[in-house]
């Protein structure tokens, strides 16, 4: 571990109303402590730096002109949310971050009155910060009191449709708000779409001294300094008929761009508009990700992500790994099957590397598709492409699946097309935590006609469904698997598909059945042999689909065993209701049946490591045996769980 | 009934490849009899006149100069295309609109191959469009071939998030597609929105004179004798930094605006960008919704929807009804709380009328906010006004608020802002169709952590649940109530607030307990009637809350009965299965019980009227009566469903 780094100015700030006793200059130097300051801490927990890094200046900025809490700073994503966290009271815990009750990395309602909406979902703050905006005016009271709002988003957040949805609002209510365009080029990867081209063409003359400021007297938002060049800037587009930048087009008064790192141009450019703004107000800011710590500037990813690292040298201290992971897998897969038929092709909302679709767009670059942050575009862009005969492979984490849930229903499934789901972080997601639990896809899918809902209990079987689903034309089709490392079975050369609706006998065995759809399956085994010490052997079943079930294997397991429990990496609704359904429906329950199902819990989980997560949803080896045991009445001695 | 129109011309088209045989001006005059022929068809059905009415010429032109099937006409949310019916070889149907086993209202890709993608929600078109151009460049193959795609979008459809995304990929894609903007000034109601502002300032100066075209060589898109004009315009914004317009920032080249009812404009522009086009063209073009109709064009909505009508006069033959609208007992309802509490307020997207927001936008306008097709803005919005003290009810028909449904999950249920959720059209709608059932709201929201979750069984209920989630500010919490009148009971004064997650006895009975969720009530108790004519008596009881559930209820049913059966007007995966999951957790299916869960059958059911969709899906008092009889294991004679 480094030496943690010098910080006179920095350790006088409690609360950022101490920022206030500080001159611009001294102001200058508090950013300089508090990216040290991040560097040491996430070098110690790991986590998004680069985000953080590219908004030291601006939090500072931000929260010496504001009144925090009163005002409201809505940090898009919340990534870059690191910096403010240590400005707000919780540098003492900053170096618990996105561990087991420490600190999420993200913005939380609950950790802090500094943190007046929690994000890590992208594009939400717009809508956010105009909602406080109105419950300020309408009299609205909440904790730390309603003043300002202000929404700081990246440029690649706002290619979602949800903030241009909130920008449309906001120009029409015209309500006085104030949103910070973070325009670093970069999200998670470099952002694409044609607002990104245009976002460049901003500032393609002279970054960071041409401001445009056409429309609705911004002009008069700008300090007295930047005046004249506003004026000359002004003079220039005088005359002409749809005058302004996009975002004067929908009402705000745009200022900028401006050098997000350059106190001397942040600070009196956001003392003039906070003095001087009446409606909506949009500030562009020019920044760098990874700013000022060399090994994540010099990052592809720009620092966007990282393991624990050495400050010095930007090594990362990574576990070596003992199996590939599901998202590599699945990426090795696609590639194998579209090397084999040139009408499948992937989309993906901006998370080529986080889905393994890089390794497929190295591939086959014309047959990807980068739709931006826009799911539900990238959907319904899905349905027609199958609708014109391709085969496409919509990936997507099970999380921001939710983001295209209507177009699946409206778009794919209503019409039939065979669009292939390919949904990553199933289930609990470790350090991410409740935000980014995929939990709820299998029960907003298997009720959908027509759909196919398939889980893979290894990344084996993951191969086969990739080609189970590369085969199915005739319907949609969705197969989902977990974040991290496979169980370490060996890889198929090939994948084979599976017969739509048939499970597989995992182990033969007696009185209860335990019936596992997804990664549980491990656990399940686990379980199986201690259970077996016990003289107690289960047949274990993997139902591989959710929909259509296999009804013959599951009434054949209801009719010979005393007691059958389901288990799956989701909330009710899902794998075990559609069971439920098919053995009331079937009669099973008119006799009596133990059936049992355990399912994600109805609480939402904090982060931790997912093993440490699926104990508090009491899913893992231990507390399965526990189920089966309490299910058949068994006494349990020293039982941690029931 | 009208007699019929004369319309020699239109006669002679079969199919739109017929259109090809006339000149401009028969082609005026086709125009001019299909209007005649939509007005006469609605006329007879009812339906979505308007829309159609201000579409007529550019359906012809667009017919005309493309080639349909090949190329794929996309029509934004669908209600504009009866005349696009009516030229595609579906005239001797166009009378059976929106009736059983008739044409759909809308498009519908197993109605007609020049129906290329369904649609009905909406802002789907240009995403459709850009799949259909990229399946098209990668060598897809479909029915009709693949050529050009267009997409016609509302000015109010194109307020919605997904058209932006849509766009900003189109424009990053570059690939020959076209959009047609139909700026209408109107979809539902007018639109709202800073979009629609930005709309009315393009052509504020003269509005169909003026070309502007300053970009990317959308000149040469012009027929010749425009080219003047266009050069007019573009030498005014020469020299300008950031020029032409919002969408040619997205990187479409613009035309327009036009009159999109003028032939003599509409063709040559037409047939210019037909031919020249070679990345994304958007063509602005002004229309009157309802026009050439005097009665349409008189209406405050513009003709949207209307009853069967006579055509002389316009006037509608409306049922007289025996009871008020769910959605205006809701309407009233709000009203009567927000007297109480100046905290309430209330969110609409486009929707103020069909949600019953109008109401309460005439007394309390400024809590009530339409903030246009924008459901996922809505729900975040909605969120930040409950986390600033506000109490939102957020007011979407339930099969649009699918649209919010990671907002729901992310912003509002993680977070547990206490957002009322107002869900009208929950279950199966009538002559809107499948697009337009609300079935999978319960599933969907019931398994949130912290969400409560409850269903009107009456109008009465319905002002209950109004107080309900007025009183509850602890949480999300929601209620849904479907279309059309209630049952006709006394409404109170005053809501009561319900107790959270107690449900109520109906009705004590023997051997078989129905327990019901929502407004199958009514046929519950008219099956137990003619169940008590055979010697059984039910116990009936409305659950009121899928979440949490009357667990005391429920499990004392379940002891004192032979059979427990739920009903809800939903899919699986909601009511019934969190039942289920109560009654396997609580070990009750180990002895047995007769359990059945009734629900939504595995099928999109199409339009037909409410009861006649409920007899598809077997939830009608005879098929409950049916159930019961079945599941009792009680001889059945002549019954007429299982």
């Amino acid at each position: 571990m480094s030496a943690r780094p010098e910080t006179p100015l920095l350790d006088r700030v409690h609360t950022p109303a101490d920022l206030k006793q500080f001159s611009d200059a001294e102001l200058v130097q508090v950013a300089h402590e508090l990216r040290s300051e991040t560097v040491s801490a996430v070098s110690e927990t790991g986590g998004h730096l680069g985000a953080g890094l590219g908004v030291v200046e601006l939090t500072v900025a931000l929260h010496a002109i504001f009144d925090t809490p009163r005002d409201k700073i809505i940090w898009d994503v919340g990534h870059q949310c690191y910096p403010h966290k240590i400005l707000t009271g919780r540098r003492d815990r900053i170096r618990t971050l996105r561990t087991k009750d420490g600190l999420s990395g993200f913005t939380k309602r609950s950790e802090s009155v500094f943190d007046p909406f929690g994000a890590a979902h992208s594009s939400t703050s717009i809508s956010a910060a105009l909602g406080f905006a109105v419950a300020r005016d309408l009299g609205g009271q909440c904790d730390g009191g309603l003043g300002d709002a202000i929404a700081v988003i990246g440029d690649g957040s706002i290619s979602a449709g949800m903030a241009y949805e909130a920008m449309n609002n906001a120009g029409h209510l015209n309500k006085r708000l104030f949103v910070v365009l973070n325009d670093n080029e970069m999200s998670i990867a470099p952002p694409v779409g044609a607002m990104s081209a245009y976002l460049s063409r901003l500032y393609a003359g002279d970054p960071f001294q041409e401001f445009k400021s056409a429309a609705k007297g911004a002009v008069s938002l700008l300090p007295e300094p930047f005046r004249e060049g506003a004026k000359r800037a002004k003079e220039m587009i005088k005359g002409m008929a749809v005058g302004g930048t996009l975002f004067e087009e929908l009402g705000f008064s745009y200022v900028g761009p401006i050098d997000g790192h350059d106190m001397d141009q942040l600070l009196p450019v956001l003392r003039t508009i906070h003095q001087r703004a009446t409606g909506p107000v949009m500030l562009h800011i020019l920044t760098k990700k990874g700013k000022g710590y060399a090994p994540a500037e010099r990052a592809r990813d720009k620092g966007h992500a990282t393991a624990k690292f050495d400050v010095l040298t930007g090594k990362q201290h990574k576990t070596p790994s003992n199996a590939p992971s599901y998202t590599s897998v699945f990426g090795n897969a696609l590639v194998n099957e579209a090397a084999r038929d040139d009408k499948i092709c992937a989309i993906t909302a901006a998370m080529p590397d986080g889905t393994g679709l890089n390794l497929f767009a190295e591939r086959y670059p014309s047959r990807c598709f980068d739709v931006a942050i826009a799911e539900q575009h990238g959907v319904t862009f899905s349905a027609a492409l199958a609708a014109g005969g391709m085969k496409p492979f919509c990936t997507m984490y099970s999380t921001f699946l939710q983001r295209g849930y209507d177009q699946i229903v409206h778009d794919v499934a209503i019409q039939r097309l065979p669009v292939r789901f390919a949904i990553d972080r199933a289930g609990l997601v470790g350090a991410d935590g409740a935000t980014h639990a995929g939990s709820f896809d299998v029960a907003f899918l298997a009720n959908l006609p027509g759909m196919v809902v398939m889980a893979a209990a290894d990344e084996a079987e993951l191969v086969h469904m990739v080609a189970t689903a590369a085969a199915h034309n005739d319907g949609p089709i969705a197969f989902r698997y977990p974040r991290g490392e496979g169980v370490g079975v060996d890889l198929p050369e090939q994948g084979t598909p599976l017969e739509i609706g048939k499970g597989r006998m995992i182990q033969k065995g007696a009185r209860v059945a335990l019936l596992s759809f997804g990664t549980r399956l491990e656990e399940v085994k686990k379980a199986a042999e201690s259970l077996a010490t016990k003289g107690i052997t289960p047949t274990i079943a993997d139902a591989r689909f959710a929909k259509p079930l296999d009804a013959d294997m599951i009434l054949e397991l209801a009719a010979n065993h005393e007691a059958l429990i389901t288990i799956e990496e989701g909330a009710v609704g899902g794998f075990g209701s559609h069971v439920a359904q098919l053995l009331a429906e079937s009669a099973v329950f008119d006799t009596g049946l133990k059936y049992r199902s355990m399912v994600l819990p109805d609480i939402f989980i904090d982060q931790a490591n997912p093993k440490d997560m699926y104990d508090v949803a009491a899913m893992n080896a231990e507390q399965i045996e526990s189920k089966v045991l309490a299910t058949l009445g068994v006494a349990q001695i020293g039982s941690k769980s029931a």
